[in-house]
């Protein structure tokens, strides 16, 4: 299993009255590492735009909550793909404060002309390095 | 099928660069929507504290994206409880733009003891209520 | 004096792990703010840039905070132009909790070409608008 | 003139629809810089509080928007303590695209004790750190 790895520090805005961080901050914190993991290969979603004419959509989120995580806590956010079809993804991404799961989220993204709008196939490029990080 | 609804106006706050409404803000826009439904049965969230001392995490979250909202939308947010256990509940949240399905969300929410934080079940008050609700 | 005014309801999204309204939530209220009056002089954002070739951006704030809003309260938040320029003009936002004041912002905006992204006058139909909401 | 200094990665959270950071943006920026200078400094928001008793409430913020920030942009933020009063004190955050001065801000922030939330005395250790900071 290969897998990227980011920390990610809480802060205030990252939390809520209940004293925790508010469920909707992890799918913010998601979206960071498959950008840290996107530039970890090389690629930013500014380049993917220009020079393939593509971005990823989220098409659907999966997300189960563990354990509450609280203000100063440092997580680590760790990003793997979990498959691949023609013309989209699933992300596996999984939330730990030390060994413990805080959260757990899987994501599906699909490739999209940014153009028409329309599903198209993966940059080679991309699809070839995706090819090491599945789980 | 009975369900709550109230309307989203889409303001800058909750798009992004991609010129469309960002995929974490509909998860904010559901917890406005549950939160409306609860008061619409007569209860706040700081009553249930004070008066049960229960409090309903989130647990678990599944969206499908279907189309893009962009700025200055008005969206319809139909809110129903799908499904009843003795600690925890399924609610079905359903984004529409006049008769077009913009995404389509499941929160599976448990009710918590607020000083154990532990899974008691449901108010008999607030289980009856929600029983009409039922899609 | 003339002010436009609307309801904000404090959700858990908006507040902190103090306890309070954290305090950059006040800003997206005021933007909320801003957007209404202007959809109540019959324009949206997106309209001023078709049609006139223009939009607002911020240039400068300022904000007191006297007292602390919390989850469930609903506040009034009051909008007004306090002056006008060329190219510019200060709006003045007033949010209160019954007659409580609960914070007090001046927001500079100006009036860009979106094209050029130069400054140019405000289109006379909304200069002449503004006229009636000086404070 | 001493000054804390942090990196700011720009994602899709932080932007809207114009295409830029959205204006409430950075006001989240400068809390992550004033609680990262508090770290540097040995302290955190959780052990002030359990230490001394105070915490530190936004009383008044100035914001000048200089040039727009975009996606994947890395913005320099530098944090310096502007001057202390008895109970308060100010602090002058300015975020920096390499030598670009993007946005100039001015958070005052008064000292409270956490059972009267009324302004007490900076603790004594906090100050004489801070006077290293005064720029």
């Amino acid at each position: 299993m290969t897998h990227h790895s980011i920390d990610i520090r809480i802060y205030y805005e990252d939390t809520d009255a209940g004293g925790v961080v508010y469920h909707a901050s992890y799918l913010k914190f998601g979206e960071r590492g498959r950008t840290e993991f996107l530039r970890h290969l090389g690629h930013q979603n500014s380049d993917l735009e220009r020079e393939y004419g593509t971005l990823f959509l989220v098409r659907h989120i999966e997300i189960d909550y563990h354990r509450p995580a609280v203000l100063d806590d440092l997580l680590r956010l760790e990003t793997a793909i979990e498959s691949m079809k023609n013309t989209s993804f699933t992300m596996r991404q999984r939330f730990f404060r030390g060994e413990e799961l805080i959260a757990d989220m899987r994501v599906v993204l699909v490739c999209v002309d940014t153009n028409a709008i329309k599903p198209v196939r993966l940059p080679g490029i991309v699809r070839d390095e995706f090819i090491n990080f599945i789980e």
